[in-house]
């Protein structure tokens, strides 16, 4: 089968075999914001027609594909829910080449009661077979970072941090990157960051201080985007890590090594996932999921 | 005399009485960055030119024009500093039409010895007799908020809190600016975002909430900028203000109005300040000051 991780920015698309195997792989960045004017069919055979001619015919999308914004709404499914339930749940999507489903995205509530969603994350948790047989936390670091809490081979919780996006919009957009150059970004002034993340004082009044300590020149230009990325970082981390927890970081390599020296200084301890955690959970679902 | 508060964004003269009282104002938007190859000079005759033909000769600027991006920088003064050591400590600006001073911003470190300044808010601080007198918390809402602790006739410590930065940024360049319309400011959704940023979670997760209620439709269009602006001012005053404190709440009635309400929320007190609290602080470093 194929199983395709489709998400805003990326597509990336694994050909699988029986078994789970990746037997090839590719990655473009036609995501659903670069697709235009709906023409997500025509995408889709571009991208895979070599394997659809080669006899695949099976096709599992997930990720924002299945948003108001994608290909079609795939509805959420309430948590907690494990893979055979999601599997149970995909929507069918028509599509001449192929028989190609969606695997829905999740909702539930946070502590308070307060909505919260997730699409595609579901699908790299359920391609951890050590967490979902184990149970346990995992933090999949991003624009919307979420921490997941795994019971009983079911996602039974989660919560999402706009980490990514903030840090990308107050680099942006305040005064803060007028005093920012390019450096190094996982170093002593990234640390410093998540350290200070444990101050009183709050995220806001710990932002402005990487103007202030510019300013005074206690802090170098090129130092300032780390100090202001280990600030948020140590933010989500402390406020979304249960006290000495042991943490799944499933992502890219640079990201998770990011993560997992922060959790490290929050206290926690970080098992880096850098494997292809979407390939696998799309084999898992595709497996459990009636195709004909 | 004449007082000036000229900041980024605006220009507030005020002709004074030498017993303090306003004889005649202006205002306009020839803030610092709205003047153009630095034509402070011209711009300053311009906006007084009729008070100086009635005979003033003693100017007194404070804010942003006394920083780098401004006419002249006056060196910072290290806190705690008194209304007697700010005027001990003006930097002198060739004028050929009267003398003018600048007031010297502050600095200093928080609790946890990272890098302070203010420019401006020292000079209002300085304008409530009430709190100099018997010292007490004041709260300077808005782009970046500052909380200041006043102890034996002095400015003893004070925080920054980029909170109305942020809410720009975060409005107008992240995914929840896309799903909000204009509403109401101070209203229930307000509130709801005050009580919100008390829940577990912390702000980065907070603000995502925002999203996932409009998503399931919990939460209306023209109300998730409000709500989003509760979460954030409820995350500084929950940082930065002592338990049960009163807090003299200093600057434009809307505002100080919507500041209030969130104080009260989270168990605090608030006094309103919606005066001139510019103006009396001029007046007070400009009688306190050598001119001659």
């Amino acid at each position: 089968m194929i199983g395709i991780d489709w998400g805003t920015t990326s597509f990336r698309a694994f050909r699988l075999a029986p078994d789970g195997t990746i037997r090839d792989r590719r990655a473009s960045q036609r995501g659903i914001v670069n697709v235009p004017d709906g023409r997500f069919s025509d995408t889709l055979r571009e991208e895979i027609g070599p394997w659809l001619a080669a006899g695949e015919d099976r096709v599992l999308l997930s990720g924002m594909i299945g948003s108001r914004q994608g290909w079609l709404e795939a509805p959420y499914l309430p948590i907690p829910a494990a893979p055979a339930d999601v599997a149970a749940a995909l929507t069918d999507v028509p599509f001449d080449w192929a028989r190609v489903k969606l695997v829905p995205g999740l909702n539930g509530t946070d502590a308070a009661g307060v909505a919260e969603v997730m699409r595609g994350e579901e699908t790299q948790i359920f391609g951890i077979p050590s967490l979902l047989a184990a149970g346990g936390i995992a933090c999949l670091p991003g624009t919307h970072s979420k921490w997941v809490r795994v019971e009983d081979g079911r996602i039974a919780g989660f919560t999402t941090h706009m980490t990514g996006e903030v840090y990308g919009a107050v680099r942006g957009h305040t005064i803060l990157g007028r005093t920012m150059r390019d450096g190094p970004a996982n170093g002593a002034s990234f640390e410093a960051g998540v350290r200070r993340s444990a101050d009183p004082g709050g995220l806001l009044h710990h932002i402005f201080g990487v103007r202030a300590q510019t300013l005074v020149g206690a802090l170098a230009e090129t130092d300032a985007g780390a100090y202001l990325s280990g600030i948020l970082i140590g933010h989500e981390i402390r406020a979304a890590m249960p006290a000495g927890a042991v943490v799944h970081v499933i992502g890219a390599p640079e990201l998770t090594k990011l993560y997992a020296g922060a959790i490290a200084t929050c206290g926690g301890y970080a098992e880096r996932q850098d494997g292809d955690a979407a390939a696998a959970g799309l084999a898992l679902i595709g497996d459990l999921a009636m195709w004909d």
